[in-house]
This record gives structure tokens, sequence and C-alpha cells, in this order.
């Protein structure tokens, strides 16, 4: 069998018994109506947004454990958020690298965390994506990525679905413009969530810069419209995650990039002009690594590594 | 004149004005035998303890900006710390690095920071030190290193020097075993500093690892017992910030290290052998490096840079 070959017959089988979106409750509610939450250990569910409020497991008070962690070669910043005040200490991944994989769960396991979703904020094309590789090694863990992404994982999540992990929980806010499936996560609007703010904004918005917008979909007009609506619009104080970093930065706020992106505080007229004059070379992975992307990173991926 | 000589001139300069520790409040007594503050705005001198507890300055309420910074090519953190209560919005610097100046001094005038302070850890041998550069740009800012390094700096702390920014302060451990002049910077315990507390432990303690012993004066009985003395006894939750990474982990705590570090979790005994069969190669950059930063990164450096 194909490296190729072997890399879809491992896809078939870690996709067979994919999470759908509709339960038993709610199916005959239209799904796009309301807003959907991901609950660790209970199917996808429409919830009312009022249950956020509340603890969902015995009155367990949140408390979040973060990790920024770094992919050199990429430049890629994987990020490692769990409610360490939940019994079951559940966890996510935004953007893991496939390169990275072994360290991020030997921290996983150190730090006693039962990792439960492996999510994109897009479908990279300068890195694979270490969510295939970690649904192997540990099976009940689920990819989740939007749906706009055309890329295939457990769950596909859209504009107002919320991720829980315990009593955490990440919105998940449409912000299209370097490619049209990128999404912004950002950490609940509750007395209950982390103050101040996080948003994981991906390669929508890097820290004094941004995704490039030639490629995979990409509208320079668009991506303009997510930032200002999306995440310019959050608290001056919310702490600003990128998936990538080139000049050793690792975070920065709201506050910061409104005043000094020197691309996003032009008006759209001259972001446009900006963008559309980078002249930037044809990305060296994307042949790579979107195709791998599309199916959750695991094309070509060796048996080896199982 | 030679780049060399150049240099020496601008660093003779630099220090024409440097600071004593003696003030005219204290040069009656050993200093020694107190415990010293270096307080923003006055000249260093010999404080009470029970001075710290109180705000110096109005009664403004101490609030920490941090952020983590890192160098690609040396894999070196630098930190940046600011007290944003305070009116000044004084600010530090730990390990600076000459290629990254510009980007820390810039990031400093957009959050409107004023620098006071940039201190190394340690004498480096991988990098070499900013201070130099940034006394060039910003001539007010002092250099702080440890009288044991036998580098040149405006002040020399020791073991049990407080070094304040504002209303916060960071205390002085000595842990020496990298080097004979290393030391770990400890936020401070009182009710008004930072909580959990923060370590910046420079080589001393790297995430799952350690700096290496056989060069500058290192010994690995020395380090195993500067680690578990002086950095193992923190509280367990205290965040622990090195002065690299390798493999792109950001921070760690006291009780991760003291379970998973593979090599400072042995005995005495089992240390020391590991540190003695490293087989490491000579540090490519140390004979540079070493030179540069005895005289606070300013050996070589050209006036253009002025």
């Amino acid at each position: 069998m194909s490296a190729s070959l072997q890399g879809y017959a491992v896809f078939r089988r870690l996709f067979s018994s994919r999470v759908t979106l509709e339960s038993s409750s709610s199916s005959s509610r239209p799904l796009r109506s309301v807003r959907r939450s991901f609950v660790l250990g209970r199917p996808f569910s429409a919830m009312a947004a009022a249950k956020f409020d509340a603890p969902a497991d015995g009155g367990t008070a949140p408390k979040l454990l973060f990790r920024q962690l770094f992919e050199k070669e990429s430049s890629t910043y994987t990020y490692l958020l769990a409610d360490v005040g939940h019994p079951d200490r559940p966890a996510l991944l935004i953007d893991p690298v496939d390169k990275t994989v072994d360290r991020d769960l030997t921290l996983m396991k150190d730090l006693g965390l039962k990792l439960v979703h492996a999510m994109n904020t897009h479908c990279h094309a300068d890195h694979v994506t270490g969510t295939g590789l970690i649904k192997i090694k540990m099976p009940g863990v689920k990819s989740i990525i939007s749906k706009s992404s055309g890329a295939i994982a457990d769950a596909y999540i859209e504009h107002g679905d919320k991720v829980y992990f315990g009593n955490l929980f990440l919105e998940v806010r449409a912000t299209p413009g370097h490619t049209a499936g990128c999404v912004t996560y950002v950490t609940g609007d509750a007395p209950d969530q982390p103050q101040p703010r996080m948003a994981f904004t991906g390669d929508a918005l890097l820290i004094r810069g941004c995704g490039r917008t030639d490629f995979q979909g990409g509208s320079s007009s668009q991506l303009y419209h997510s930032v200002h609506s999306q995440i310019f619009t959050l608290p001056g104080d919310t702490l600003l995650y990128p998936a990538h970093d080139y000049k050793g930065f690792t975070v920065s706020t709201v506050e910061e990039e409104t005043k000094y992106n020197p691309r996003l505080t032009k008006d759209e007229e001259g972001f446009k002009n900006i963008m559309e004059n980078l002249n930037l070379p044809y990305p060296k992975m994307i042949d790579v690594a979107v195709p791998a992307n599309l199916v959750c990173g695991l094309q070509d991926v060796t048996l080896s590594a199982m």
C-alpha cells in the first residue's frame, strides 16, 4: 500500500465514527437558528445560552490553565487551554503542528490533562496540522474546524458557536479574508470566564500585521471587515494570540493593535492597497500543507507514527 | 579609530556617571548587612525591608504589565515587566539581546513605558546582551548584573537585594552553577505583588533542563544546590521563565520542574553524572559573546548604532 493510500485508510478509520451536529433533542429544530455548544463528554447539542452561566458539572468553579507553545520552523504558535477546576481537567489545543505533537501530548500528560478537542483556526498553508497525528495517538480526541474551511474534521463550527472544555468555553467568530474559512476563537463573555478575555486570531490578525490575502479564497476587503467587526470590537484589554509571529512577539492587545497595527489602522482602501502590493513569494509549504490539512493533516502520514 | 577602540570610548562615556551603591544616608553602615533596594528615580540606598510593603509614590496600587519576547537565532527570551499602576509606568528588561533592541524599544514606546533598568541574569555566552545598545539609545537606563559575574554595569546586585520598578519589585537570588555569577530574579513576596510569583531563572533552570556547567566558572554541584535551595523552595505555582527554550515551551512551574525535570529530579550524584557526560560542543558564540558581555555588550560596537 502506498504511503498515500495508507494515510487514506487511517483517515477513513479515524473519521468513521464522526460526530454529527444533530442531537436527538434538537433534530427538529433548524440548527442555524440556535447557538450550539460542544460539551465535553456529551453529544453536541443545541443548548440555550443561559446554560453557559451555570456550571455544567456539579458546581466546580472553572480555572484556566494556559500555555503558549512555539514551532520554530514555521513560527507557529499552538495554544493549550484547560479547565483545571473541573475534575476531568479537560483541555483543548488550538492550531497544533504535526512536528510538535509528541511535545504537546507529553506536556498534556505531565499536567494531568484530558485532551478533548484539537482545533484549527483555518486550513493552514504553511505547516501541516497536528490534529491527524493527535487522533491517531489519542483516538478519543475530536478535531474541529470551520465548515467553510472545506477541510474534514469531526465537528464543524460556525460563527456564534461555543466550544466547551469543562466549564470554560470559547466563542467562535467568523473572520474570513486570509482564507474563506478563518475563525477567531474568543474566551467566553461571562462572569466565571477568564478576564481579560483572550482571542486566538489565527492568521486573520497578527501582531502588527495580518495574514496574506492572495490565495485560498483570500480577500483583503473581507479581512478588513472581519478584523474591524469581530476583533477590534472586543474590549481593549483583550489579549490577542496569533497563529504565528516572526519577530518574537508572543501577545498583543486589542488596544495596541487598533493603535499600532501598520496595516489595519489604515482605512479600507489604504489596507487593500497595502495587501495588493506585498509581492510575497508563493508559499513554500502550500502544496504540501493544504492538501494534508484538508484531510486533517493525515495525507501521506506514515504508519510508523502509529 | 578601530571599531574596538570606538566601542571602548563609548563604553567609558556611558559608565562615567556610574551609580554607586553607597548613598549618603547609608555610607556609614556596612552594605552587606542590609537588604538594598534599587528604586526608580532615587539613588540606590539602604532601605529597611518594611519599606517594601508601603507604596513608595503616593499610594498607587501596583499593576504588572508583562511581556515575553523571543530572539529566534539564539532562542533567547527577553522579559519586559512594568508597573502600569504607577504614573511613570516604569519598566525593566531582563536579558535583552543586541539584535532585538529596536523591537524592544519600539514596544516600550508603543506601550507608553519608561525603561529604567536593563538587567542580565548572568554574563551570557550564547548571545550579546542588548544592555549596551539600550544605554546608547536611551542614556537614562541603568544596566544591572551580579557583582560576581565579573561584568561591568551601572549597578551590581547580590543575593537578597531588591530591584524596584515603581511599586513592584524583584528579589535577587544567587543561583550560581551555570556560571559563577548567575542570579534568579523573583517577583516580590508581598500582598500587593503579582500572584502567582514569577521567577526569571536565566540558564540556572531551563524547562525540563538546565544550563551547562562546563565553562565560565560552572559547577554541577553548585548548580544542583542553587536550584534546590533557591528555586524549588518557591511555591509550587511559581511561574518559571528561563533565558532560553529550544523546544518551543514558554513557561513552566516549580511544581512541574520538581516532578518532571529529567536532570534536577535526580539526586546530586545522578545530576553530576549527567552533567559530566553531556559531551556538548564548544559554544559557538562564546568567544564573541563573553568578551562583549563583560563590558555590557559594547565591545566592538559600531558607532553607526548611535
